[in-house]
């Protein structure tokens, strides 16, 4: 869209995108074809969820995640479709595999699902032209892998240009209001912007929850240890991305626990232990107001109607 | 719509359907937040879901159901906001009251969430205008009734016109293939269409679930009585809704129980339970046919943007 930054990589062919498109929304994706990727990540909700989350850390926004480094709270993804294919909606218990260190206890039922979610899109007669047209030098086209690719390219249309930040940014001065501005010079005085910083106002990097000092159990559950269940770096450990903050405003709760649901109380949770500086209220404020200043245009997505299932399609 | 026909009642104004819009993309109306209309009346799937559902009975779909003269199953609603209201979100146990009988175990626990529906949205700062907006002669129009009535308007806007059959009854010869008459000739002429008629091709009537042979306990599960549970009339037992037939294709499963994933199936079960006729495969197959031709239009529905949750939101 018109004020957006360029894609990292090439743009997807319409065809990719409309496919990926129909697979965001269907629920056939998952074993009892009940979830698909809206009901977590839900278009109508800043891109994700509002609530808590099946995999026991937040649903971090899919809104601009083309923009970020890496995917998944703990960056196991290094890119959307990657994101895709490690999510495994046939078995939301994978999402847990992070949390308590063992990143693959259940491979091989994963690798079942993930044959058993192309066999039953085969199933499926609308899918076959459509993955045909996405993928036209393929001969079966409809694999685990493609349905990743697909879903990857539909998220990469869903980016959220002309923030009041944006248009400041290109010199309207009026898109920020005074105490906007004031919050951005703290925002940046404090140090938020060391890490917050890029397209995405974050999502750049990795950073240890609790570098000042540590935020307490709630907030920091001791047995989810972050990058640390990859790495087996302790310098990894409590280490998450820095998530973009665009839209923040619009997706409550916060964190990746998903404790604090008011964003002044989330900035100031983040100056004691990050920057190991006690804001003041007003500060908190000021700063949450910038913050605010990150909203952009949501994308318009018009609701596609999918294929039916038929007599002979693989049933929950 | 072009080419749909006339809503019963007068038709709703642009700002109670937005509204409605909104509420019904809206997981916050559910006591979890993880749950909003479109969980399971999925506008991309038909209206319905695809697969079983919460309430013991499969989910209807939301569209055309304007056209019904009752909804549910069995037919406690008289009107779309009756069966939003009775719906319950917050409380999705509810919809398993009329199951074995008794209708409503739990009224009190009802009425408090349907209060506590009205304070959350209340307590969403972006409902307070577009409630207003919607009711403007009503000084505090964010009742549980009023969001009601919202989604009610909207669901007004889902219908389905210009399906081939509705093409062929405006003089489209060509709009039906040879063997859809077929199909079309025997729905008639077997009897399909005395109880499968009118607008929406059913949806005005109640009839017993076995009125020639009994369809047996996994069609029709003997605890589950039908509108026997609401009325207390002996000649109500197993008695359900017609359901309408428009864009049966796209919303298997099958009948209330949800069991049958086959429409050729479908058809033949209804032949012997309903009509006591054993229909050949050459005659199922044709009726099955012209029902595919009862697939309309689907509505393009754009997601909405939802108001965000704020700090002073009531939290799930």
């Amino acid at each position: 869209p018109e004020g957006a930054p360029p894609l990292p990589g090439e743009r997807p062919a319409p065809e990719m995108v409309s496919l990926g498109k129909m697979l965001y929304f269907d629920p056939r994706l998952s074993e009892k074809q009940d979830m698909s990727c809206n009901s977590c990540h839900n278009l109508a909700m800043g891109g994700a969820s509002g609530h808590g989350s099946l995999g026991g850390r937040l649903t971090p926004t899919v809104f601009n995640a083309v923009f970020n480094t890496a995917q998944f709270w703990d960056g196991r993804a290094s890119n959307l479709k990657e994101q895709v294919v490690k999510s495994v909606m046939v078995n939301p218990a994978a999402l847990l595999v992070t949390r308590g260190g063992a990143m693959t206890p259940n491979t091989s039922e994963m690798n079942i699902a993930k044959q058993r979610t192309a066999e039953r899109l085969k199933s499926i007669p609308g899918y076959v032209p459509a993955f045909k047209k996405a993928f036209p030098s393929e001969a079966e086209p409809i694999t685990y892998d493609n349905i990743g690719r697909a879903i990857a390219a539909f998220e990469t249309t869903l980016i959220t240009p002309d923030a009041p930040f944006d248009r400041w940014l290109r010199g309207d001065d009026a898109a920020l209001s005074e105490v906007q501005k004031q919050g951005l010079k703290l925002f940046m005085d404090k140090g938020c912007s060391n890490c917050h910083n890029g397209t995405n106002i974050g999502g750049g990097r990795f950073a240890r929850f609790g570098v000042a000092k540590n935020p307490g159990p709630d907030l920091l559950p001791a047995d989810d240890v972050g990058r640390f269940a990859l790495t087996r770096d302790v310098n990894d450990k409590y280490v998450f991305k820095v998530p973009g903050l665009r839209n923040v405003e619009l997706i409550p709760p916060y964190f990746h626990s998903g404790r604090i649901w008011d964003l002044n109380e989330a900035v100031a949770v983040m100056g004691e232990t990050q920057l190991g500086q006690k804001l003041s209220g007003e500060e908190t404020a000021k700063i949450a107001a910038f913050l605010k200043s990150l909203t952009g245009r949501q994308p318009e997505i018009t609701i596609p109607a999918l294929p039916p299932s038929v007599a002979t399609t693989i049933r929950p």
